[in-house]
């Protein structure tokens, strides 16, 4: 058995109650806890040590020498809420309150973990979110963060995976592919971007990249039972995947890291057709700095499909499938 | 710096917004989601191979050979989950909705984290709880698992630990000490109990034993600005604790086992002097098989003193400080 079948085995068949609306399977847990008018989201989400980062990146040390930016504890603080605030986002939610886990391996520095909460401080005092506790525990052999958030969304503005309708315009935020070359340490959730966006439109569903545009985006079809068709050259590839390409011989092609690289953080949201447009305009008024890309349309029939100035074919490419 | 002082430290000056009615240092935290008349509970405690539990253990094996009772995968799952339930009860809440994230080693066992799933489970049905969700991660080097809880409470019913006054009496619920020789992975977290005692007496103060008599009850008072005198031969002290005492010369006198062994998972709380008889009446009616002792009292001098048959003096033995 691999982990994703022993994560589909384990989640199939856990207790609820009558305050579960969504479950295992969505960016967030969604729960009515009674708020008049207001959902609960719940999240959690670790970041490890040679996993999502390494001793050489808690240090700020040694990463400039392998050509990466340097990244620092303060960044890895603020990957770990981060991950979680974009969760959050992908539900239009606003993030409230975080508990932090950390395992401290036997050889911890006190000031590298300091600098962690400094960075996760940063963060949650920006988007107005209380860290209220949690706990220190030991972890022999390295350093595991986990942080838990809670947010709420409006009921009526609570955007799942499972909305997606044929005929839907299908739109990302950002750009995409590269991210391991340092954006995956110091991206910006896309939490105003999804507020505004389910209060102005009817958005359909949304997600935000963790795993790969392509791995993520058939998350969407297949909670939504729908199939997509993407236009290759309105796909938005980042700088960095550009470069890493150029760079070495042995890089993904730009548009396969655009698909398939993970923790890219952007939102990828579907809304009807007629909305494509107004959209569009609106979007480049109120976010003149973020990019956003119609990057195709969801079909009723099934399957992901690619389209280029050569035609149509099957993506087979997997998005990056990474264990989390 | 060591760890307590590092933790100290980065609790002093977090986030914070005007939902947070306590922060860190308490139970759990106590947030205002909304909900008319409740507030919401939220937890996140971890267990972690070799530090709560070991590899022998989650074979269910090994552990007999050491003259320890044998323990199980699904009971390391039931303490993961009945640690968050025991804080949820201190404050006399109601768990509602759990997350999970486990991190497996390299070498982890499916069939060993689906037991793990049985025993968090199971104890979640008893209580209601739904299980959410949650993350698995790789976690190179050993099994970790924490476990995020949200819970609710009336907000004329939330105990906090800094309520305690001069005067009060001061009662512990079951046995203490020797919860290693078994207790600390199949004790049944005091839900039922906490609510209850909420419901009918006006509970000044309450924890739950994890770091030992001692140790919670030191909380207590400083949380409260006021100290305690225990009344030694009042304290309820296991059948485990003594049996280690007479069976093996190193191991610690009963006395201070019962003061000083962690993970009792039993309820300490404070009511006034005057509810003390009513309420050993009331309970030995309610919970007949869970014995409840009147241990002490709250007094308006600082310290933690005990009174034996021969005079009183402080204690000096500080709990057991697990670094959880």
């Amino acid at each position: 058995m691999n982990e994703l079948d022993l994560i589909a085995k384990l989640t199939s068949s856990l207790p609820t109650n009558s305050s579960v609306i969504v479950g295992p399977g969505d960016d967030c847990a969604v729960l009515d806890c009674g708020k008049p008018g207001y959902y609960t989201l719940f999240k959690t989400d670790a970041v490890v040590e040679s996993v999502h980062f390494t001793k050489e990146d808690m240090a700020g040390v040694g990463a400039q020498s392998k050509n990466f930016p340097t990244v620092s504890s303060e960044q890895i603080g603020h990957k770990a809420l981060g991950r979680c605030l974009s969760d959050i986002a992908a539900m239009a939610g606003k993030p409230t309150a975080a508990l932090v886990t950390i395992g401290l391996p036997t050889d911890f520095k006190p000031e590298t973990i300091e600098r962690i909460y400094v960075g996760m401080s940063r963060l949650a005092e920006r988007y107005g979110v209380a860290i209220v506790g949690g706990e220190t525990t030991r972890n022999p052999g390295n350093l595991f963060i986990s942080v838990a958030l809670l947010g709420e969304v409006e009921k009526s503005r609570c955007i799942l995976r499972s909305g997606a309708k044929d005929g839907d315009a299908l739109f990302v935020t950002g750009e995409l592919g590269g991210s391991r070359f340092g954006k995956h340490l110091d991206f910006e959730p896309r939490v105003a971007e999804a507020q505004w966006l389910a209060s102005h439109f009817s958005i359909h569903a949304m997600i935000d990249i963790s795993d790969g545009l392509a791995g993520d985006l058939r998350h969407i079809l297949k909670r939504s039972n729908v199939g997509a068709e993407l236009l290759e050259r309105a796909i938005p590839i980042s700088r960095a995947a550009k470069l890493q390409s150029r760079a070495e011989s042995s890089a993904k092609p730009p548009l396969l890291a655009a698909l398939t690289d993970g923790e890219d953080f952007e939102l990828l949201f579907t809304v009807a057709g007629k909305d494509a447009v107004p959209l569009l305009d609106a979007w480049k008024k109120q976010f003149p700095s973020v990019r956003l890309s119609c990057i195709g349309r969801i079909t009723a029939a099934h399957g992901l499909k690619l389209r280029d100035k050569t035609g149509i074919r099957n993506l087979e490419a997997h998005g990056y499938v990474h264990f989390a």
